[in-house]
């Protein structure tokens, strides 16, 4: 039933994509048409030969909404190659796709049934044909007109190719009802207002900027002190969770990355070499001088902690070692894959790892599940989805390590995660092929998922560093080794935070927690008081002394989601009192100044 | 009188040379000469064609004291140069020498006196002739055979220069009176028992390892708690006086730092460009692909903070701006140059930029000079030489910034020098080219000077990137900036540190705090309810329930310069006590649990 629903919904979008292509003909005759599809909440279509702007929606969604109500047929129609090429022998774009589709190359111009070679399906509406599969609805009378909408325009290169000509894409949303399509319009605003690119600038938390390269984050004061309370956080709950801290570089000799195999497996994702000893300009100058030493950035902070952890003789005494470092790590990512702080080219991971013996896997696991849960429910995550990621059983040897370490780690992950009540969803042939991993994806306020925490084992670093520990019989052992990190890394889970709780921090994560708001200027010298008085108790709080009136200052103080404002007029002085303005709740009244301070302390403590 | 004492010790330093290189040619007859000059504390001869140890040195020293002995003349000679090719056919190093005076290329061989062309001056001591200017002494009767003392054996390249062949090259200590030797051995044990490289290891603090690149220093978990304490401490006081956190990324595209001018004025410091797009093998197989982006390891911090200013419009009462960031950089140091923690490719600098209107610039040079001195009391540093370093005034088109601009900042850092009571020393044509400084010295326990903080002005940054605020009349302004550290980086003063206080860091500093040693099996459970409680306490502890003996551990104990070990045996365990033994104090008795956690606790409050 709800096949068949989602079925007839997948087929009114790409039947709106057609009537879409019908209404550009019309307004804009000389169009070339690309392909238009289906997809996910709506359709697209990819037009050339037109300049189409944001502006010029409406008008064609007027025209659309004209032809539906034409209650204009679709019929299907098979033709041969030639027959084709003289249908479309306007249409570039097409006639490509009809070359292809009597090469064999192509089976069907959209996602669609399999077509005999030679044989080429066509759609008719009204006056315009088009290269298709199908399958369509048979009349614009199944159309709801007031379900669909015209999104956006894009650019989009002809078959995804930067090579080829830009395309003008015009995408649409498409419902099965009117409300669906409120609602999800309804989303997208939410998620528009939650856009951490837009709160970052507004609230002054990250700034990107091309001079300094695209990907890489700088961090303004308030973005820093965010960074840095939850960095504080983070190193006195590991502290607290006996793990210890280490620290590493941010490049490594090519020997190195050679060595962990990621100069190999990985380098597509890593900076080219630091080539010391010849510059790249005395290379194309054809000078022959050699390169005397080579670095890369580094990818991940694994190798180093394994270097640190063979730089001795290890004994089963010493473990297991729990390493942590949030180590900023460089991954060069394509510029058109960047986004915000979701995706970006330089980012600290929470990392860290855990070296152990086998009888210590499992408590370890159990500790480290229990810690990002922990983690999680702290930042305000209640709601996540975790996949037990295994090897593929009919493909064993693609992954490194053997048989029975696989067999008892998968085991292993699996019964630690029923027994703190994770509720997991198995796939197989997910995991790396390294080691089994369990991976925790938060959702957010909006049901989004975001990849954030792991756990993960590792077979190969062991092995290709031949990390070793002398065991109780006195012989040599290679020990376990765990991946994992709480936050994922700080650029993406702050990126999150922000969405979830549209940039309106918990009181103990706000970059600046108060602002003292005087009412005149004479209640300045109390204000500031005030101020020194909730900063010698560690309240993060700024004294608006500036000449704006209150209402503008509480009005920007509300803008700028500070959590508590507190106003101080004749009243406030003399009583040595605040009026509170609590975010989200507007006026709690006049209260001791000693009072609001035990709030906002207790607050804090308890990471509200 | 002093100067005259000077002279003469040079000069038995220098005749002590030749009398070297007497002995050497009675031990070695086919030695090759080089040269053999006075140096600080001593002498030192290059030697070719010979294999010698450090094991031969008594060998060498014993023949010297005979020679000694015998009384020996210094003869000075001056010959032509026809004649002292003869003299010295067979000492092609010699040789090379005479031909440069004869071009006149060289005035003498040694530091000495000029002398005209053509005219050698040499000197003989019993049947050695040495290319010598002297002066020398008049015979060996006048050195104390107490006072000098081979140090070691090293290897020189002939003039300094790698593709010369390899010398051997020996070293001399010499003073006037035995006690100076003795007082000056005794600063070298010393110094060699403080060296933060042998501490390093023995305390596991840090760690170089080729594999992972040469001055590229990673922190295994003491170290890196260290560090962590350092950063948390420096993070509070930044925070109480005033200052606001920032972040950057490691690396910056050319861009940015060709608008900085480092890529341009700093670029033999720097890493090479990571040239994204095309690889250097690429370019040396010739092909031709365009570089698409190219970005730099930083080697300083300033240019994104300059970014972060630039990236809004600023205005008066925005100012003062003080951004710290501990940002880790990257300076390509030649490999002979690294050593330790005091010379390294890769070090974090504890860094802050201060962006304020002139007005504002004494107030700020006066917190920033008071912060300083606060700092380096904190961490026990009270001795310490101020440099001011000014520009050359006969020089002054060499700098950036106008004569204003400099005239006010160096008065003003006089001024402020004064007032906060510092002793400083005025230098002038020392100043960067981009602004006045003033640079403060470490002295450590063994009056050794180490470069730690500094507080500059820069001229240079805000011309460069048109730094501007809007004044309180509503123009624009461009700001005064001044960099400063505090430590210089963790790197360095971490290494000043290990060798000041020789491993044995002050409790509050000290990675691990207190060891508790059971003295029997049976003490476990109470060394662990006692370890528990003190963690909980904020303290850092070890609990030694390992199968050494009492004994032992305390040695070890001792041996790691741990500031507490708190010992637990039957009488402990029944008084709920413990046994302290403080680190250089010895014994302290028993104490109850908490009397001792009270102790502790207000010596790491106190910075003890």
């Amino acid at each position: 039933m709800k096949n068949n629903q989602n079925n007839k919904i997948e087929t009114v979008r790409h039947s709106l994509s057609h009537i879409m292509a019908m209404a550009v003909k019309n307004l804009y005759p000389n169009v070339k048409f690309g392909i238009g599809p289906a997809i996910e909440n709506g359709f697209y279509y990819d037009f050339g030969n037109v300049k189409i702007s944001q502006e010029d929606l409406p008008k064609i969604e007027k025209e659309m909404r004209g032809l539906i109500k034409q209650n204009i047929g679709f019929v299907k129609k098979t033709i041969d190659k030639t027959q084709a090429e003289k249908l479309f022998t306007e249409q570039p774009y097409k006639l490509e796709l009809i070359e292809e589709i009597g090469e064999g190359k192509r089976k069907t111009v959209e996602v669609g049934l399999q077509q005999p070679r030679q044989t080429i399906a066509t759609y008719q509406s009204g006056d315009f044909v088009d290269l298709c599969a199908g399958p369509h609805i048979g009349s614009t009378k199944e159309i709801n007109p007031l379900s669909f909408k015209l999104a956006k325009v894009a650019g989009a290169y002809w078959r995804g190719d930067e090579k080829n000509p830009m395309l003008t894409r015009i995408y649409g949303l498409a419902f099965a009802t009117g409300k669906e399509l409120a609602d999800y319009l309804k989303i997208l605003e939410e998620a528009e207002k939650r856009d951490h690119r837009k709160l970052g600038r507004e609230l002054d938390l990250f700034l990107i900027d091309p001079v300094v390269g695209m990907g890489l984050v700088m961090w303004p004061p308030k973005g820093a002190m965010l960074w840095r309370i939850m960095e504080d956080y983070w190193y006195k709950e590991h502290l607290k969770n006996g793990y210890e801290l280490v620290r590493s570089p941010h490049i490594g000799s090519r020997a190195l990355w050679e060595t962990s195999g990621h100069w190999g497996f990985y380098n597509e994702s890593m900076y080219p070499p630091l080539e010391v000893g010849q510059t790249l300009k005395e290379a194309q100058e054809g000078k022959k001088s050699k390169i005397k030493e080579e670095y890369l950035l580094k990818p991940m902070n694994c190798p180093f902690h394994v270097v640190l952890f063979n730089s001795k003789p290890r004994s089963y005494r010493d473990l297991p070692m729990r390493w942590a470092e949030c180590g900023t790590v460089y991954r060069y990512e394509k510029s058109g894959e960047l986004s915000g702080l979701t995706r970006v080219r330089g980012f600290t991971q929470d990392d860290a790892h855990i070296i152990c013996a086998k009888e210590q896997v499992e408590d370890e696991l159990k500790r480290t599940a229990k810690f990002i849960l922990a983690t999680l429910k702290t930042f305000g995550f209640k709601d996540f989805n975790v996949y037990l990621s295994l090897r593929d059983p009919k493909n064993k040897t693609k992954y490194a390590g053997n048989d029975k370490g696989w067999e008892f780690t998968q085991r292993t992950l699996e019964k630690i995660a029923k027994e703190v009540g994770i509720n997991y969803k198995k796939e197989e042939g997910e995991a790396a092929f390294y080691g089994p991993k369990l991976d925790f994806k938060i959702k957010d306020c909006l049901g989004r998922e975001w990849q954030c925490s792991t756990l993960q084992f590792d077979f190969n670093l062991p092995e290709r560093f031949n990390m070793e520990f002398i065991n109780e019989k006195g012989k040599k052992e290679m020990p376990f080794m765990l991946h994992r990190v709480l936050f994922g890394c700080f650029e993406r889970f702050i990126a999150v935070l922000i969405e979830h709780c549209a940039g309106a921090f918990p009181v103990w994560l706000a970059p600046v927690q108060v602002w003292v708001v005087p009412v005149g200027s004479g209640h300045r010298q109390y204000a500031k008081e005030t101020g020194k008085m909730l900063q010698n108790e560690g309240v993060r709080v700024e004294v608006k002394t500036d000449a704006q009136t209150v209402g503008k200052k509480i009005r920007e103080g509300e803008m700028q989601k500070i959590p508590y404002l507190l106003v101080v007029g004749d009243k406030e002085v003399k009583a040595k009192s605040v009026a509170v303005r609590q975010r989200g709740r507007g006026d709690l009244g006049t209260m001791k100044l000693q009072k609001f301070v035990d709030k906002i302390k207790k607050e804090i403590e308890g990471k509200k």
